[in-house]
């Protein structure tokens, strides 16, 4: 398996890009191709280019994560998004990950690689685990603003294959997010999709509409809404997890003072793992579904640990075959 | 000054609702009319119905949480939503709250207080405080699931007037909630939205859009949203807030062992103030904008303290004359 990572794109490129590239090929046993200026790769990580399982293609131009992203796919063919994204075209590679800019990556995914049969229009599959236990899915989580119905149905039909293949829960639970649990709640776009999801019989298990305060209590393991609202929740339980973050921070401050012992040390390593939950970071990234290709956007602020994350999830998507089984659907 | 406080509603009815109310009259005097069950009132309240600033006005009926709104509210003329609204209406009290069926009471309000002159739909008004400084308003938090960029401008001007009569700002930073920070960024909707407030001139201080992650930075005083978007990120917060309640008690039963010493004492104050920011039940409740008359909705799971504090809220919305500004514009 061959997975091509953007070392251009993101906050930290290309040092904790290649360096989480080279990790990932190691521990998960994948080929990986960085895809970048090859000047400034052999300045960051010449002692990993005699790794076998590392290579280099060249992409000398840079989308820069401010760019307009429509107009930068078109103006820069030799960036590093456009060339990976012409690796997955051509079958070179079997997945492509980039922290660079959200926009062109997804707009450069879709011009160029098309959509999948029967998907009006791709989404943006987010991995959440807020929940402690199983992810949860949440798309879609920014690509399309404005939605149909049809377009949410197909999102729960791609977020259940994805929970099925990749995540591995034998039945997801499929729920629409709803200003109300009530099957009659919700803006016009819900009703009419819920009634459509309703009606889908075993296509997947529709379980109603759940509540935002719903989404940390793993009511639903496939969360369905427009890419206006997704993006709005994404963002703030983002801006919370950061708020956790600091959080953290000023504890361990604290308690590295020595004034903490006993019970209270394990009660650290407790904070630890409850803000981590909360940093999404951790989680490797989000899948573009939809489009010929497996796509994964790491975070804008993706170390190391978050670029191997993206890869062992790359591998898994991969692995899962997603694309095959949400085209045959 | 006279607040009616409905005794029926919420989960805590009647104890803790009338406890609240009677804190609230002696604390901020204001005199208070408890609206529901003379007979259970008495029993819960006996030794306080000699206080010359409490009395009752008895409604024998009670809307449950998970009627149906429009029907209860039909239905049920002798409920406390009802009678507490029509006291409102009849000029006999100067604001009512009600910790009760939401829709139940923003119904009957819409339907008997009648809307303000130049408002096509009333928005809920929520006071967050998750930045540790100002309050934030987010409106509409859930009235109108479905909006035109025409209720989304009333919105800001009523969040606005809001905001320097009863918070005290002023001059509040207007901002529309969107999936982006640029001015071309958002639904069909956010993008009317924004131009029809950019050519606003200095009805207010628009500035522009933000994203759902810097509602915790403080960056704006008001949030306009639609009430689809708006309910789940209040939801969303909320659930997050629970989690981080329960993680404080984890806490506390932790200090309360005795391991804990000095600074980390101090610590455990600082993760008291912090967690109870991101707990809305302190803040009392939320306003109805745009009807004939103050009506201020209190959380469901309100005890004594948050009453207490709705009390207040209603207090400085009546002397706000939040409702003739609005009117006015």
């Amino acid at each position: 398996m061959i997975i091509a990572v953007d070392t251009s794109g993101g906050d930290f490129a290309p040092g904790e890009i290649i360096k989480g590239a080279v990790q990932g090929a190691n521990e998960y046993d994948v080929d990986v191709v960085l895809v970048g200026k090859k000047s400034l790769i052999h300045l960051s990580a010449a002692r990993h280019l005699k790794n076998p399982h590392i290579s280099i293609v060249e992409a000398d131009q840079v989308i820069e994560s401010d760019e307009s992203p429509m107009r930068a796919v078109m103006a820069k063919p030799e960036s590093s998004i456009v060339v990976g994204i012409n690796l997955l075209k051509e079958g070179k590679v079997d997945a492509f990950i980039s922290a660079g800019n959200t926009g062109a990556l997804f707009g450069a995914a879709f011009l160029k690689l098309g959509v999948v049969e029967g998907v009006e229009r791709p989404a943006i599959c987010a991995i959440l685990d807020i929940t402690g236990g199983t992810p949860v899915l949440l798309l879609d989580a920014g690509a399309n603003a404005d939605c149909k119905p049809s377009y949410l149905f197909q999102f729960a039909e791609m977020g259940n294959a994805f929970a099925q293949k990749v995540i591995g829960i034998a039945e997801p639970r499929v729920a629409l997010l709803s200003n109300g649990s009530e099957d009659i709640k919700g803006s016009k776009l819900v009703i009419e999709s819920h009634e459509l999801m309703r009606a889908a019989g075993n296509k997947f298990n529709f379980i109603g509409n759940i509540e935002g305060n719903d989404l940390p209590k793993g009511k639903a393991d496939v969360v369905i809404t427009d890419g206006f609202t997704g993006n709005v929740v994404i963002k703030t339980l983002e801006g919370l997890g950061e708020a956790v973050q600091n959080f953290k921070h000023l504890w361990r401050a604290v308690a590295s003072t020595g004034h903490v012992h006993g019970t209270a040390l394990m009660s650290s390593v407790e904070i630890d793992t409850w803000a981590r939950k909360l940093d999404f970071r951790e989680y490797g990234g989000a899948c573009l579904l939809g489009v010929k290709g497996n796509v994964i956007k790491a975070h804008g602020r993706s170390r190391a640990a978050a670029i191997k994350n993206a890869v062992n999830l790359a591998r898994q998507t991969v692995e899962g075959n997603i694309y095959a089984t949400i085209q045959k659907e």
